[in-house]
């Protein structure tokens, strides 16, 4: 491990992470209802925080919500609060951080708004305060302006549909919505995160402390971030250089423009500075930036799946359709990757059994077989041609399927299930034979309205499997051309795979 | 009309759109099954062509197929023959064209493939002498290698799943996936078609006799292209200009990088050229270039919608979620759009029921407003900002939803449905109040299995309102900001809208 992490820093940290009792002050009444404002209390029911720790629901106006008692005020509850979940309007803050230095609390998030990112010195100056007034009692603080923590393996959830497994990605994200994105977004797709952290303004803890904690975490292999600005430089980058140098490390960074730095300081106090530094800082350091959130979301299933593992930038492309193929040749193009005529003895191989009629078998592969067996041979001598770096395929297989006009629509959905995972499984095992990477490609637009069952299923069966899935053919493109072009960028790190 | 118009070409194609009777021949047995190869026989089918037209399989191994009499060739058919579908194989098609002279057909259409795209020398000139044969009859050909026509008035069509209604859209396309794709795609979002034709190596007809039918056709009024390489560069420039002097044309080029180019020529064996030079020629023209499938998807719903009138470059962005404002405004930006600040008076006047802590109304306006009358009026308030050229809102409202966990899965499907309308019709009534064009982003990566439902019902009733409806901000934002460049682009040109 590199010289530079801080085992105090990840101590600290760990605690937060793991805490044995949540207090949520200023629950609001009517949690019933699945708004924002009742979310806190819901994400954490929904993955039962309840049945393995302590859950303190506070509102001096209510006895009791959603079937647990609910306190007066933090001093009230008997037991030990490790973390606080602040709901209350930011001019009650003051009061609550009292009570949680009387408590001897271990950590506070502040959803709370209405601090340093309103531009007002005086708020500036309350937050500063009240940051002060924490830390000399040894409490730290996550926020203001946030949603806090995700944490699956404690039942710490900070939106519905989180999913309750844990994983093997960090996240950490100045924004709540972003962060949500992320998850919700890569949850679809099959990703499992081991915590996410939404820290808002970072009035304590920053991205350099999570960067740092995420470098010495065990159970995160990869790391995430979407940030607004950059707050302490030094320690940013040395964190940063730290955890990249030991883990696959990418940046979403918001505010490049104009009006997007003016939404970044009103979001989160942030001032946005130069992209062009804050390229060059990623270089320096080792890590991947994402140019937009769909990169983002992209380059963290390349680097969890077996397409991180792409060796050069040969692309077999199996397509569906010459128009397609032209489209898609494009786009692999422009990303940096080649689509390289195939070796004459692969078209040879493909020519015993593909007619010449209406197919092409050079690279672009295009052909019309509807035999499910003989894809599979198509793909596996592709795959093994010498000139490919990784096969490119259609998500699901064109088997043509029987008109069966008597299905119930549970019967159909039950087939429209069966039929992905098979053809996930496929092309599983093809990447296992050929130790080649297979990347699926959803093309949705011609869906009905199982479109949302089919992705999904695929997509989940796939990654389980070491498959990485994406929506569209420049999609996946860029994403592997920003790893080849991270790996050459590496050269004297260390390796990471 | 401008003077480059074709009466000929003009009766001609009319003829060939309007078939009274359609013979497949070489039509596969077991059309059972929804393969692509029994494809023309069952879509002819669901869209019940049969009902008001005359339909005659040909296939000299079967007697019924699908419940019509199937004949041994085309001479054995009694009546008249306008049109031709030819299945057979290549080396049938000599054959074919003799019995298509003898029977006086007005059309052929030849999916058959393995002429001059497979670059043999012996079938470039068999395709030229096959056409000219015909020719001579006064026989036209589309193809070979190709869709051919999807024409809703008649009930023709070539992939299941196309819509039966007629549109204000015209379709030219070289390749039968990518007409698929953008039928297909954009039905989904709403958009109905005049006419679509895929029509392959172009050896009859071409793209500019398709164009300057386009250009007169009275159903049509915006065009769009897909396109490989240009044959009869002088002629296709011509109808290019005059088509776009009166009709919105879009065009798709693929084959613009070396592997897309040897793709295109093996697809349609289309020499692709440079892709400035296209460039160059939609430019004179006064034509748009879609870049890539997307843009010429969302190109499409641009101008069919009142999104077309936008004027300026001001977008009120209304957000959910602070960091999704903040890379929202970046795509925007990026795209060459504003994100204005709001003028003093729109902000007090939000101000007046939009609390400071956690929001912004500067622009992007980013608030927590539960209900749904606030949001109307917040909504209304940013439209008639002297700012404000178009306003970006999420496609759905954050209304909450109370926990219903009683609902069947039908009343759960039917709920959504009717929240779907619902928001697309209040979204419709904002932009008819203020007259500003209403543009609305699906935001879906959290949505679960009714997903499809949501987006379709949302997108199709969005749509027939005049609402553009895109999957993402930064694809809204860079099809506004093509038109708004084409606009520019089109001084001394005759206005279209």
């Amino acid at each position: 491990m590199a010289g530079h992490s801080n085992p105090k820093n990840y101590t600290e940290l760990e605690k937060i992470f793991h805490p044995q009792s949540v207090a949520i002050v200023g629950v609001p009444s009517g949690s019933g209802q699945a708004t924002m404002a009742s979310g806190f209390l819901n994400s954490l029911l929904e993955l039962k925080f309840q049945e393995i720790h302590s859950l303190y629901p506070v509102n001096p106006k209510m006895d009791e919500v959603e079937g647990l008692k609910c306190y007066k005020n933090l001093l009230e509850i008997d037991g030990e609060v490790d973390h606080v979940i602040s709901m209350v309007p930011a001019h009650v803050v003051p009061q609550l951080v009292e009570d949680c230095v009387t408590k001897k609390v271990n950590s506070v998030h502040f959803y709370t708004a209405g601090f340093s990112e309103t531009g007002d010195p005086a708020m500036v100056e309350k937050e500063k305060e009240l940051i002060t007034k924490l830390k000399d009692a040894g409490i730290r603080a996550i926020g203001p302006n946030c949603m806090g923590l995700y944490v699956p393996s404690e039942r710490i959830g900070f939106m519905n549909g989180f999913p309750p497994e844990s994983g093997n990605v960090f996240l950490l994200s100045q924004s709540g919505a972003n962060a949500g994105d992320v998850v919700h977004g890569l949850a679809k797709r099959g990703v499992r995160f081991s915590k996410a952290v939404s820290f808002g303004n970072g009035a304590d803890i920053k991205a350099h402390h999570l960067l740092n904690y995420a470098a010495q975490d065990p159970e995160t292999e990869v790391v995430a971030a979407y940030m607004e600005g950059v707050q302490e430089g030094r320690d940013f980058f040395q964190a940063l250089k730290m955890c990249a140098s030991i883990k696959p490390t990418v940046i979403l960074k918001g505010g490049i423009h104009a009006a997007g730095a003016r939404a970044a300081n009103s979001h989160t106090g942030s001032l946005a500075g130069s992209i062009q530094i804050f390229e060059a800082a990623c270089r320096q350091a080792g890590a991947m930036r994402a140019e937009t959130m769909d990169d983002l979301h992209d380059l963290i299933i390349t680097l969890t799946t077996n397409a991180k593992s792409i060796k050069n930038s040969g692309v077999a492309l199996v397509s569906g359709g010459g128009g397609y193929a032209v489209l898609s040749s494009d786009a692999i193009a422009t990303a940096g990757l080649d689509v390289p005529q195939m070796p004459t003895e692969t078209v040879e191989q493909l020519r015993e059994f593909i007619p010449v009629a209406g197919t092409s078998v050079n690279n672009p592969i295009d052909t019309n077989l509807s035999d499910k067996d003989l894809q599979v041979k198509m793909l596996g001598i592709v795959a093994n041609s010498t000139v490919t770096d990784v096969v490119f395929t259609n998500a699901q297989f064109n088997t043509p399927r029987k008109n069966k006009e008597q299905e119930t629509p549970a019967d159909k959905t039950e087939s429209v299930r069966s039929e992905s995972l098979e053809s996930a499984n496929t092309i599983a095992s093809l990447q296992n034979q050929t130790k080649i990477p297979f990347i699926a490609i959803q093309r949705t637009r011609s869906f009905g309205e199982l479109a949302g069952i089919a992705n999904d299923t695929f997509a989940n069966e796939a990654y389980r499997n070491g498959i990485a899935v994406y929506p569209t053919v420049s999609r996946a493109a860029r994403s592997l051309g920003l790893i080849l072009d991270w790996r050459k960028r590496r050269t004297g790190l260390p390796e990471i795979f």
